[in-house]
């Protein structure tokens, strides 16, 4: 019989865990034996309690290492050391960003799948799309913190008193992190105006009932849905516009990517100094290197000379560990069922999802792409 | 000519200003003069070049209460002493629950209208109503908190991997501001269950769309539309009543005040360990001596060793301070209109209204139900 293992996250600030009680039950049924580490969802609410009553055994970590065939993860664990040549790890492990995990990954003889290499235009795949899964939970999240920080109304009030006008909503980027942030600032009441640069995506924006900000900027698509960096002159004229713009919003959330490389700065801090104190601006693309907004740190909450509140949301779907670790659940068990027919592994390197979301397998990356940047960062250190 | 003087709040963590500069423009327009103490709207966001903008002259505080023929606040200034005899003091002054603040509101020799004395069911008065524009505020951001707090979605979200329920919201107290919970809760997509003690309360609810929670206790409505407190037995009732339906929520906003007396017990302890892992209650009324939620502390987040997190939201509508104000400084200058009908100060204590706000004038505490509270307190003491 196959063992799956669910880890607690490494990452002390991570609270979602990578199968709830529920999910654990509907493996239980295909007569899948679940070990669950002790408080491994507990940042979540899901108690050990919750897994032993769905038929889980909860054990210590070194035990779930020891006896699982396929270990669950979100993010690469702390002590890679523990683990058990042949063993599959299952997680958003994150090769393109880091290949020298992947190195790892496969120096411990790990069958290593991420499931953010998911290629996500085949519907088949559709179901197991982790990356759009999270995104969903953080754009929700996202458009909640602006209401939360912003010291007026979202909504358009009429009382005996007067009327106060909505709250004016910029949202740059219209992924799905963009796109839920848009109906969720929608549902509070705001008047929401969305950007993209990609020609699909504006359409995307207006079906959702959101005004388009058009910039004198081209369109910029890329392969598999995603934007391509812009050239320097674009940027800079993108920029521009930018500057001109947000400062008649009181809202603004940013949600670009460019996928493997760093997200594009699109609020500079002379458009944040343009606009009203009490202003909200959150960067969903925080990074230590940087993100959309200029001078946003991520998980801080700076608040700028001008009065503008800056929030670095890194890992907003953290933050809702409840729906998140339902969602990639949901997800990772979709890829079981894929990987484990009949119950047992059996890993088709043929098929084309499987082989694309395969880091490492046998002792070596067998992954295309996370071999050519291994390969590019060995000539240059040679 | 008259002068109108806008005070800084003396508690520090109130963030709301008296007047905003839209409201001070208003007065200067009727060529009142408007003096603005330093920093007084800078925890609202609105900076003192804004009121400079308006036209109002920005001083030091002593320069506010030795120039302004009428001063405005929210809570009662920490500095009475200050303030010369014959001055006007516009607030919430909650003099009900604290006579002997009254006792040194006619000691300073100050006219004090308080404006949460109002009586709130004359049609006349609803532009002044500063009770209801800040209810209405602390109910908006409890849902908002809540929807924060809560590690699951409010809506029900469809995805390619499954769909997820929405949130279950239960708001107790069914006035202003559990009305303005239970729309911000539904615009947000939860399914949302209300419940009051007044009949007239329980048809507002139907017509919000919410469901009505029946329990089998007494209707207890008391004049001016508040409720009456209820008999032991009642109360005794309607808490187990409570505990037998509040685990079956997953966030509870409790709203309810008895007017003069200590907030009703709504959500015992037993009720809170009946919760799931990761419920929220939030209780608006949380208050030092109690509030509706047993252990709930003001302006605190605690979780019970059952996994659920009780919030102490004892002044909410500071936490928006832009809106607050600007509903606040309506409800003020509604009155200052009656108060002042060809700009100087007439103070007609024949009016239904300014008679029913006015705490003390000419040296003495001139308010019935607040002299009758400290000739209780007096012969209790004698």
């Amino acid at each position: 019989m196959t063992t799956v293992g669910v880890l607690l996250e490494s990452e002390g600030r991570e609270r979602r865990v990578a199968l709830t009680p529920d999910g654990a039950a509907r493996l239980r049924k295909q007569d899948v034996e679940v070990l669950v580490e002790a408080g491994a969802g507990r940042r979540a609410w899901f108690e050990d309690v919750g897994y032993a009553d769905a038929g889980c055994v909860v054990v210590p970590r070194g035990q779930v290492y020891a006896d699982s065939d396929v270990l669950l993860c979100l993010r690469p664990p702390g002590d890679l050391a523990s683990a058990r040549p042949g063993q599959v790890l299952v997680g958003l492990l994150g090769p393109l960003g880091d290949p020298a995990l992947a190195q790892s990954l496969a120096a411990a003889g790990l069958t290593a799948i991420s499931l953010d290499l998911l290629p996500r235009t085949l519907s088949r795949a559709q179901s197991m799309d982790a990356l759009t899964s999270q995104a969903n939970v953080a754009g929700y999240k996202a458009a909640l913190l602006a209401a939360e920080a912003y010291p007026g109304f979202f909504p358009m009030l009429m009382t005996a008193a007067g009327t106060t006008r909505p709250a004016q909503v910029l949202v740059l980027g219209a992924g799905v992190a963009g796109l839920q942030a848009i109906a969720t600032a929608r549902r509070l009441g705001a008047q929401v105006t969305g950007y993209d640069v990609r020609d699909a995506a504006r359409a995307d924006l207006a079906s959702t009932g959101a005004a388009v900000l058009e910039l004198s900027t081209p369109r910029a698509e890329a392969e598999g849905g995603y934007a391509r960096e812009l050239t320097a002159g674009e940027a800079e004229a993108q920029l521009r516009g930018m500057a001109g713009a947000v400062p008649r919003f009181d809202v603004v959330i940013t949600t670009a990517q460019v996928p493997g490389g760093r997200p594009p700065l699109l609020v500079t801090a002379a458009a944040l100094a343009g606009m009203r104190p009490g202003s909200v601006v959150i960067d969903l693309a925080s990074t230590a290197e940087g993100g959309n907004v200029e001078g946003s740190i991520p998980d801080t909450r700076t608040v700028t000379t001008e009065g503008v509140t800056v929030i670095g949301a890194a890992n907003l779907a953290s933050t809702v560990p409840g729906a998140a670790s339902t969602a990639y659940g949901r997800n990772v068990l979709a890829l079981l069922a894929m990987l484990m027919p009949h119950g047992e592994v059996v890993l088709d390197l043929d098929d084309e999802i499987l082989s694309a979301v395969t880091v490492s397998h046998g002792g070596r990356v067998v992954h295309p792409r996370v071999r050519a940047l291994l390969d590019d960062s060995k000539e240059i250190h040679s």
